[in-house]
């Protein structure tokens, strides 16, 4: 199935949807309003009728959506199927984090390998992933890997993506606080885990 | 000054914008048009007139906004003057990750307790904070502390919420991958890594 173009806001809301409908699947939930969905999500149900709309129309009024269904539309937009090896740059305290850390695999992502600077963890094993020489990140083009996590500080981060970039990575998720510069093929979400909790003051 | 009610989504990207116009001051830049905003930060230049006119309109066109200027009101709307403390639950990688993470000051953030069940690290000292004893939670609400960060397994994030919750805290900033269910009063912001990633395979 094709879906046309949706925007970045839908895209960034689908994985939170996803995460509802699948607890509510656990549950044995079968179908879901809109409105039950906003509620459970506090996202507004227009806003969710809308995002929805782009998959085709497929809710029906009255019943609301096949939670199933709807899972496995919203895993197809997202292309979830399947699952896709990642590295991990920094073996830091939050790369350590990042690397036990579950859930991954829900969204088919495991991560395959782990680079670091530092000789005294270089050759050593975190959760079953060996750590290899930074110098090594030019060998992922070989090796098919195009998805990085960069968890390396601030002042490191724009070389460490420079180079992954170099080595054909084309996606990633990166935890320095610190913006970067790329071609625009190459998609970057931000987590700036001090810009996220400088929202909430807003709110309280 | 008085601000109209700002969306969500809107809000979300005030300090997306406010960290790239930082930069921009930092490079002593005094002024921006939306379009090199746009182009620098990969967000449409129509998004971000749309986001900055709820401002009111100060932007001037050929000219652009004034970068101090904006970073003036952005921390404003976004209530970031001043410094305000949070509790951290959880010391393990991620928490200990969290806390040496550098950039919460430029948010006007400071975590200053750290909670954790674990009797081994009770009474320890991790980057400046001490960490006490989870069950003292309760005294948040005296001690004047309403933000928190929870970095706890997911089978532990709703029981820690409701007791962070039942002492007062309306903001919570959640690390756990579990969806957590809180007053509507409660503004909660939940970073679910895996989820973030989840969005990659979408434009790659």
């Amino acid at each position: 199935m094709k879906y046309h173009k949706i925007p970045d806001e839908t895209v960034r809301r689908l994985p939170i949807y996803l995460r509802g409908l699948q607890y509510l699947l656990d549950k044995s939930q079968k179908s879901v309003s809109s409105v039950e969905l906003a509620e459970f999500l506090h996202v507004s149900a227009t806003q969710i009728r809308k995002d929805f709309s782009y998959f085709g129309d497929f809710g029906i009024r009255g019943v609301g959506y096949n939670v199933e269904t709807l899972i496995k539309q919203t895993r197809e937009i997202l292309k979830l199927g399947g699952t896709r090896g990642a590295a991990l740059v920094g073996a830091g305290n939050l790369g350590t984090a990042l690397l036990a850390y579950p859930g991954f695999g829900t969204y088919g992502l495991e991560i395959v390998v782990v680079f670091d600077n530092n000789s005294t963890k270089i050759g050593k094993q975190i959760d079953g992933a060996k750590i290899e020489d930074i110098g090594k990140i030019s060998e992922l083009k070989k090796r098919g890997i195009k998805l990085a996590i960069i968890a390396v500080p601030a002042e490191a981060a724009q070389d460490v993506a420079d180079k992954l970039v170099a080595a054909g990575v084309n996606g990633i998720l990166n935890f320095a606080p610190q913006f970067l510069s790329v071609p625009k093929k190459v998609k970057v979400i931000t987590i700036d885990i001090a810009m996220e909790l400088g929202r909430l003051p807003y709110y309280i």
